[in-house]
This record gives C-alpha cells, sequence and structure tokens, in this order.
C-alpha cells in the first residue's frame, strides 16, 4: 500500500534515515517537457531549515533522476540524460528517482530505541509489524514527504500546460486567522519549547468540468484521501464543509442563471464531478508531536518514562506541509483528468 | 471506478429508477454464517418512509440474493440457496445481489429532463457524459447507498464475530447537538418546504492495534475515502479533528501510563495504524438538495428557469446517512483487517 | 478475484446452479449504441445443446439488463430501458445483468456432492473453501462463461466502430487439422463416451499500431491472462509461437520495406506493442473432463470410488470456447485502447 | 503498467542505458532474514558474461538496497541496514533497490538512433510514445529484468522458509532436446554470427493445495501473465499443454487414489488451484533479435535500409531467461500464497 494513483500513479519508498527516500512514477505521457529546477525549487521549498516555523535539519535533498526522461539539447533533441540540463523529455516510461538521506545523525535516536514517543507510530508500528526503525519515525517520518513534492511538481509542470492551478497556504494557526500573526505565533510557540495546530486552504483554479469518476473515484473522495495520507491531518472539508451541517437547503443551494453559477457553497463539485467553478478545500493539521516539554510515556517493555523530543523539529507541520498538499493535489488532479479523458474523448467521434 | 475496496470488495450498480440496483461483493472468506434477515433489517432502516425526516418513496427493497450463498439446513448442512432460510454460510465466491427499483414513478420526472436542479449532479453528468438518466438523479441518487448496506451487513457480521462493532447517529442537526430536539427542527423543516444539514458522529469499538497499511492505505484515508464517496457529505475529521489546529503539542499530546493511553485526542489512529483504543470520526452532510422552494436554474441550453422539487424528499439526509456511513465503515474496516493479515499473520511462525 | 480489466472492467459473479449468473462492466464509454439483440446471439452461439459437440442442458440464456443503459426510441431519443427496443445507449454508468439459471437439475448431482470427480476443481474448491457447491461445478463451471460472453459483446460493438474485429474458430480437433473431418471425430467421440482437446486459433484485424503497455501491461501479456483464466485452458502461444523455440535468428526475423513488414513471425506484437500487423495467436483446450467412462477416484474422506458423468456434456469444450475466447480477446483489446489513449491521446496537442 | 501483483507488488523502473534499473517491492511482511548475498549470486546467475551463449557486456551489477531493511548485528539485533552485512531484516516497509548502468556504451548505438531493428520494439515504441531511448533498447531491453531477479530473490527466500521452491532450466534448445548438445549448437551459433530459440521448463515444489483465485486469479493465469510479460517469450503451457489437444477425455484424466493422484496431466492446477502436486509448465523463448548478419529494415523515415547488431549479445536469451522465469514465478507463489490466506485463515477458527 506504497501507491498512490489510478493511470497516473506514484510509489514511494524510504525510511527516515535509511540510505534514501524516493519513488517510481508511473503513467506519465510521453513527450512532455519538464524542468528539472523547477521540481528541485518544490524541494527546497518543502525542506528543513529554509524559513520560520520549519525544522533546521540540514539536508541539501538533491533530486537524483534513475530513469523515464531524457535530456535536451540546445536545439530541443533529445540526449542522455544529464542533471546538468535544466529542460528534460518524458520518455512514457516510469521515472524512478531518489534523495539521498545525508543528515541522518542516527545515534542522535538511540534513546527512542525503546521508547513511544505520544502521538507518534511509534507504538502502533510495533504493534503491526513486531519491529520498526526508530530513527526519526522511520517510514512514518514526514521525510517520506519528498516523494510525493517531486512527483507532485511533474504533475503540476502537466496541469500548467492546461491552464490548471493549485494554490495552498497556511489559513489559519494557533486557531488565529490574520495571517500577519503568524510569525508572531510561531515565534512564541517555540519559545515555549510547544507546538501549534494550523489550517491549509487550497484552492484549484482551471480545472474543467466533467473531471471525476462516480460512485467510488469522487473528485472529493480522491482529494480525501489523498489529503488524509499525509501525517499530521486531521481532518478535510470542500466547498463550505462542516458548515454546511448547519445551513438550511435553501441557504446552501447554488443557483444558476444563463452566465453560469451565482454562488459556491459546494466547492465546485457536485456528484463527485467538478463544476468548472474554482474548486476549494480545507484541510486540518495537528500540532507537531515532536516538542521539548517532557511528556508521561512507556517503553517497549510497558515500564513508565518519560519522553522529551529536543532538536530539529517544526513548531508548526502545517507551514511545510502546505507544499504536500499543493503536490497531492496536483498528483490527484491529473490522475483525474487521465481517467475521465480515457472513458470520454477516447472514442470521441461520437 | 464503481468499485471499493482492496481484498473485501464492492462493486456497484444501478440507476435510481433503472430496472435494479445491486453489487457484487468479492473477497468473503468462506464458510462464514450470515444471517440474511439481519441484511434486510439494515435496509429497512435505510429505507425511505419510515421514520421522521425520511422520503415516504415507497420501495420494499426486497433483497435477491443470486450467487456465492447456499442456505442451512436444520441440521446446519449446506443446501441450495433459499431466501426462507434465514442462515446461509458463504461459500468463498461473490454474493451478487440486487434490489428491484419498484416505486419508480419515472413519469414524475418528465419536466426534469432538461433541467438542472441546484445542488444537484444533473449539471455535472451532463457535461461529463454527454446525456444522463435525468430520472430521480439517475446513478447519482441515494438509491444507490442501497448496496453499500447490504454489503455493509456483511461486513458487520464478520467484524461482529471478533467483536468489533460500528456506531453511528446524527449528532447534531442544523447546527443543534440537542437530540431531544431533532424532530421537532425536522418538523419544522419540513413545514418550511425546506432541508437542513447535519453531523454524524461514528465510533468503533473492539478494533485491535495495528490495522491499517502506511503510507497510502493509512485507516483515516480509507475512512475519508469512503465518507466522501458517500453523496452529500462535505466533511471528514477524525479524534479531536479540526479543533486540533487550534491545539498546542502539548495540549493535543495523548500521554501513556503502563495502563494504556491517558486520552484520545488522535482518535484512536497513529501514523494511519489503530492503537486499539476507540475510533471516533464526525461526518458533515450538507441539507438535502431537493427542497420545495422555487430556485433559479437553467435547462439544458442554458436558459434561465426555475425548479421547486415537490414531493418525496428527506428534510435531512444525514438521518439515512447515517445507516451507509455503519456500512462504509463495516466495508473498510473488514477490508482493513485482511489486508493487515495478509501481510502479517501468514507467515506468522516467524 | 472476479474482476478483469483496468479501465474496462468485467467483474462477474454466479455458480452453476445458483439462482444467476452474471455480471457488471465497468468503464463503458457515455453515448455508445448497443445491439441487445447482437448480445443475445453470441449468447446463442455460447449456449449448450445448438449444435454438434456441445452439451444439450437446456438454458434459455435470457439476459436481463438491470442498469447502465436507456433504450432509445423511433427519434433516437433516450427513454426507460425496455428489452423489447433493440437498440440502447450506455450512460457512462456501470452496466449491471444477469442471466438467470433455469435448467438447473440439481438433484442429478446429488451423488457428487461427496466425490471429487477427475480434472474438475472439486479437489481444489473443498481444499481452498473448506465446503463448494457440488451441483455442476458451481462456481468453477464454464457456465460462468456467459458473463463474459455479455461483455465480450460489449466490447466487440464499441471496437467495430473503430474497423477492429476479433475472429476464432477451432483450428485442430483431437490432433486432426482438416475442419472437414471435425464432425466425424465429434461423432465418434460422443458414441465412445469420451471426449477430445482442440486447439483454437483467433486473429485480430484493424488494431493500430502503438497498443499495449509496458513492461506489465504488455499485450500478449493481457491476451494470455485472458486465455488461462478460461476453465480448461492449457496453452497459449502467439505468432509463431512454441515454434520460434526451434528457429534461428535470422530465419525468425520480420524484415522491413517501405511497404511494411515482410513477414510476421512475431504475430503483430514488438516489446508488448502492436504493430499494426494481424494478430495471431492460439490457445489450447484440455479434453472435457467429463465423461460417461468410469474413473477411479476419492470422495471427501479419502475412500477410494468410481466416477462416470453421464448426462448433459460437451465432447469437445473447445467449440463453445471459441466464443468465450472471442470474448475475452475483445475485452483485452478494448481495455488496452482504453490505457493506451488515456496515456498518449489525452494531452494530445503537445 | 509498470507494476506487478496484487498483496506481494514489484514495480520497476529504468532504461538500459539511462541512470539505473530498479524497483520497489511492497507488501513484504516483515521480520523476515533476507541473505543480500543470495540477491547477488541470482543477479551474477543473470548477468551477461557469465557463461556459454551469454552477451559479454560487462556489468558489475551491483544491488543498492535504499529502504525497508535494517542489518543484524551479530546478536541478531536490527541496526542500520549496511551492504557490509549479509544477514539483513525486513521491515514491513517497501524495499526501494537500485542497481546502477556502469557500462553503458551509449555512443555505440549512435548509428541505431534512427534505424528500427527487425524483431525489436523500436517500431512499436515510436508509434506508441513519438520518440525512444535508442540506446540498447531503452525500456524495452532486457536489462529490465534485474529488477525481477531482485525481487525474485526476496520471494524465493521467504517461500524457501515454507519448504517452496522453484526450478528452471532450458530443456530444449533449436529444437534439440540433448542438454549435452548445448553448448556446441551455442557455438554453432555464435560462429554463424545467427541466434537460436529454446524452451524453458520451470517446476515448483512444496506448494500446498489451495493456492490460486478463482476466477480472475487462477494460478496459471498469474504464472501465464508473468511468463508474457518476459521480452522474447511467445508460448506457455502448463501440465501436458498443447498435447492435451490431441487427446481423449480418458487419456487426460488425472485418477485419485486414497494415496492421492496417479498421474498429473493437469501440470499440478485444478480450477485455478494448486493441487498440491508438482506444478509443471513450460516457456518459449524465440531467437535472440540481434544478430550480426545483416536485415532489410527501414529508418523513422521509412527510407529502406540495412541493420546488422555486431557485438554484444546473448546467442540465446533462454539461458539468462531461465533465471527470469525463476524470478517471476517466486513472485506469482509468493503473491498467490499471500492472497489465499488473506482470505482463509484469517478468519480462521470457523
Amino acid at each position: 500500500m506504497n501507491t498512490f494513483g489510478n493511470i497516473f500513479r506514484l510509489t514511494t519508498f524510504g525510511e527516515s534515515h535509511g540510505p534514501a527516500v524516493g519513488g517510481v512514477i508511473d503513467g506519465l505521457p510521453a513527450g512532455f517537457h519538464i524542468s528539472i529546477s523547477e521540481i528541485q525549487n518544490a524541494l527546497d521549498r518543502r525542506r528543513p531549515g529554509t524559513g520560520h516555523g520549519v525544522s533546521p535539519r540540514q539536508e541539501s535533498d538533491r533530486l537524483q533522476i534513475l530513469s523515464g526522461l531524457m535530456s535536451l539539447d540546445e536545439c530541443g533533441e533529445p540526449i542522455p540524460f544529464s542533471p546538468d540540463k535544466d529542460t528534460a523529455i518524458t520518455l512514457g516510461t516510469p521515472v524512478g528517482f531518489m534523495i539521498p538521506n545525508t543528515d541522518a545523525r542516527s545515534s542522535a535516536y538511540d534513546h527512542l530505541r525503546e521508547v513511544y514517543r505520544p502521538n507518534h507510530a511509534d507504538f502502533t508500528y510495533d504493534r503491526k509489524y513486531g519491529l520498526r526503525d526508530w530513527r526519526g519515525g522511520g517510514r512514518s517520518s514526514g521525510r517520506e514527504t519528498v516523494a510525493r513534492v517531486v512527483a507532485g511538481s511533474f504533475a503540476s509542470q502537466l496541469l500548467a500546460t492546461r491552464g490548471i492551478t493549485v494554490h495552498a497556504a497556511v489559513s489559519e494557526l494557533g486557531g488565529c486567522p490574520d495571517t500577519h500573526d503568524f510569525n508572531k505565533i510561531l515565534e512564541e510557540t517555540k519559545n515555549a519549547c510547544d507546538s501549534v495546530g494550523a489550517t491549509v486552504t487550497c484552492s484549484i483554479h482551471g480545472l474543467p468540468a466533467g473531471i471525476g469518476e462516480p460512485v467510488f473515484g469522487k473528485l472529493q473522495q480522491m482529494l480525501a484521501s489523498a489529503m488524509l495520507s499525509i501525517g499530521g491531518v486531521h481532518g478535510f472539508e470542500y466547498g463550505d464543509g462542516f458548515a454546511l451541517c448547519g445551513m438550511k437547503g435553501s441557504e446552501a443551494a447554488d443557483r444558476m442563471s444563463s452566465d453560469g453559477f451565482l454562488s459556491n457553497h459546494c466547492g465546485g463539485i457536485l456528484g463527485g464531478i467538478s463544476t468548472g467553478q474554482e474548486i476549494l478545500f480545507r484541510v486540518g493539521f495537528k500540532p507537531t508531536p515532536s516538542i521539548a516539554i517532557p511528556l508521561n510515556t512507556i517503553d517497549a517493555n510497558g515500564h513508565q518514562t518519560e519522553v522529551k523530543t529536543s532538536g530539529r523539529h517544526d513548531p508548526c507541520i502545517a507551514i511545510r506541509g502546505a507544499e504536500v498538499i499543493k503536490a497531492m493535489t496536483a498528483i490527484v488532479l491529473l490522475d483525474a483528468c487521465m481517467m475521465d479523458l480515457s472513458a470520454k474523448n477516447i472514442f470521441s467521434d461520437r
């Protein structure tokens, strides 16, 4: 269960402090131009140590392309892939890639070998697998998301050729919706050795009407599945979301005129299919579980102990999480576009 | 995309006013006893016309089993399947089933043939497929969920043999959390020819620790996907959900003692895997889009018109929706159990 | 594992003497005209009791469409589905269908309840599932293939609109390649209470170059998977097949001129992708295992016994099998076309 | 379509002369001991340049493990993965791995950039994708199979713990079944600048009865799919295979006594499920298409030309192919075991 998607598919691998994290992107159509630096830029935005509220772990996050692309020379002719050429072309074959783990200070985790950190997956991985890589959360680490960001950049670049764009940003932090106060809250949180939750709002523009596959491939379903696959996410709502639970049908109705829809309570999706309007959804993140405040817990033998996670951790995972949300959204959209077209346009001269 | 699940899988078919709705349940292990009346009871709870706040459409919803089961005689010996015997046994082969559409007053929908009802899927189905069955929403109708309720009952009966149970009920209606006021609100809503949204809370008991498949088969991800596949659902949150966005890490932490977890902010899931605690999640429904208040809309030619949906409709879809949530939850849980065990217990003498 | 295909998918259900056999066809594009009588004709060709060498079981094999189609009236306008109208139109939603089992003389099988018929699946179903429907082979019966023939007819009708056709016929019977002798061999076999094996040759015309998905969705792989899923099939080869094992590279080479390929040893597929030539493959069937000659066997308790299958059985399953091969080939081709186009033509203005 | 399997799944990537070939193995249960040198030995057996009849391309084929494993120290305790420790333990997380392409003399292929080599996939890749990596066949190269051999070794090591073993070897070469003459034939073929086809026979021992999933996951179907996914394979037959087409039912019957089956014409599979007997199948390979004899062909512009493939090529691909067959068979068997057990043993106290 390390594969996401139907036609456009991402398979990921990698533990936080193993040799590398990476993945395989399958289903990319052939002949598309890909900017390698654009992928690297996305990785850099997700990277720890690049801003307020993000962990100072020093990973260069250098992308290594292993297959599926050729580079383009000055005349636009395909040549063997070289990381020094910015523009590459897709071959239609799977893109294998990896990012080596370089700043993996494994020994810093020795004391956690037998301890279950509260609100981490330590306890559940042990229960499920009988053993776990204790270093930095192993497979359950947020580091796994670099593979999603790489695949998301491929998807975004293809979607952009059709005018489809995705935007995501923290819209509420620790209950505060005023973005001007965010840095102050993060600073205070860090000083208190604590962490804080946040909400990310994501919007999609340019998606034509008709995308999404009833009844078990609904667009909101694929988006929810993508969002809830991200570590730390506890909620998903689209359109007016949970606010609709308190509304009347007459208030929630998106009336239409010959100019189109007169409102967008439904968030741009009806019956699992895009309406052509802006698509809007919100994602709720819990606070970073790793905090430098001592917490009661137990070890693998069930004995009472205490754990305090000092060191390199984000006070708010949602900040880097927004980049992951963008990536997963792009992956969902490209997949949904390919599924729709496979069923509709193919035998299209009807 | 009319199939849900990985090992335990449901494929559904059927339009609201076509010949029948039904499905195929695949992956049922052999040799399990199934009570046919228990399935019928679940169908009856979901059925229109059986209570406050539900549509008076008169469907008998008589289940027809087409394959996959034999009946048991008095001595517990398998005999050819008969609907008159309550206890059947699974053969390990797929269960085909159908529920004929009997009260399908198709002509009542003639005026909707060319009109897009606001907040329905009429517009998007037309955009996607170029044609649609206009009668009662066709494939996008809530009637499709009878197939889910049947499969959910099979799953529930298997889960019950392992002590795993699911409960779901409306916890908030039109913004009001006091269950005593629900009938009054529904009555007022119906009298106003309007509808109202609601929240359903679902809890799972008895699920052992270790269920759920990282990183793209996380338990919360499968649940979210299941919930957002239900028509009218606009939000999903588990544990403390969106409230976590306003909390500190030190508040949200589920500390542990040698007696186990001291709280359950995480909703019984960590890293996508069950903790063994109660699992809790909430699902938000929009108000029923079909209301008897005239709404501005357009027809298939883009001309301005008005539509009013008089007749047989629930003032609140969440009431019958709770039964569908229970069904989908059971389907997810059985599938998740089978996936976990396939990877863990099989080569189990390590 | 009762689903076949990737985008165009068939899920089947049904035991030989249960209430019905049937299936769900998913992935059909919307807006295609389907002739119901053409499906029924295909069923009739596969039906027992319609010729030399086929079983006289009397099944009317009346197809019941349950969803996914509307009928067309005289003006070509969609109306509610009626089995009396020959032309229907696909809605893009799943087509549920069933064929009731009417001539299911269950009691005729009472003596087989505890006996393992040689070369049947009785023994293995018991080992796998712990119980089985002993009547006529239950799920392992050839009767299951009626669902494939229905889906195959849908696929064939779509492929025909693009000029793609499939032909299959017995090319060798009991080792004899002279078709004029086939009826005589069948007559002699029947008189000897025995059965006989045969080879079916299948050819595909009109498939454009470029269809098939490397490396695990190769066209020959999908065809082999489809063929070996048919009961009684023991071999598959394409192009020159096993004869290539005795050839030199210089003999097997399909040289090219500016007019195209100069030969077709490769059977119209290179690297898993169609060349645009005729595609040719052969399928080997074992003799019908049910014969009226007594055979040594054991019962469920391991005791030695003897079994003789008198009654309604084909002396050669390949004769009706050819219709199933045609159906499965059409299913593979439509699926392969949809997969190719989803990856290539969709973002087609590059 | 670069993923194979259902629960135990392999996703591969890589072009012959790109940066690397590799894959991701998903579904490995946790806690199994894996010998790294055993994987390397399998790679070495498949490697070019190690015997009669195989290409002298010099690839060291050094396996790099990227995730999913920890090493074991002297006390059998997990430590960070190191390629220097032979014994590793599975974490239950996906195993990413790669083999860099080191001896990739790309420039040697410059003259093939625009030429379609007969019986290669050059023509079809161009038709499908519009472009291709022309160096050594790109994605269609046999080099892709190294990833299968790695995954196959993991599967074999798990199967061996349950006493399940796979054996495969060339049984007929250029029509000759006498193994003593094989080297002579290969030598003569090489001297004639030609190549030759061959048949590989594969046998499975120790597989218990009950493995295989009707009706679209039959054991012979999964094996056929696996075999036909290997480049150069043109035929598959199991048990008596195509010979059954010339047999009577009374000859082909595998009678039973209380001691078990009295013969094995069916090849150890009935109804898609293993009988517990030895499983036997044969795979037919075409001659290596790359030969040093000039062949008429065309270039990408359709102009007539000639091509001669001098250099590093096997006179018979089946010799290394046998190792790939063993690998794919092990992958199928482990997957089939996991699927069976997921549906049977899990709820096993019935």
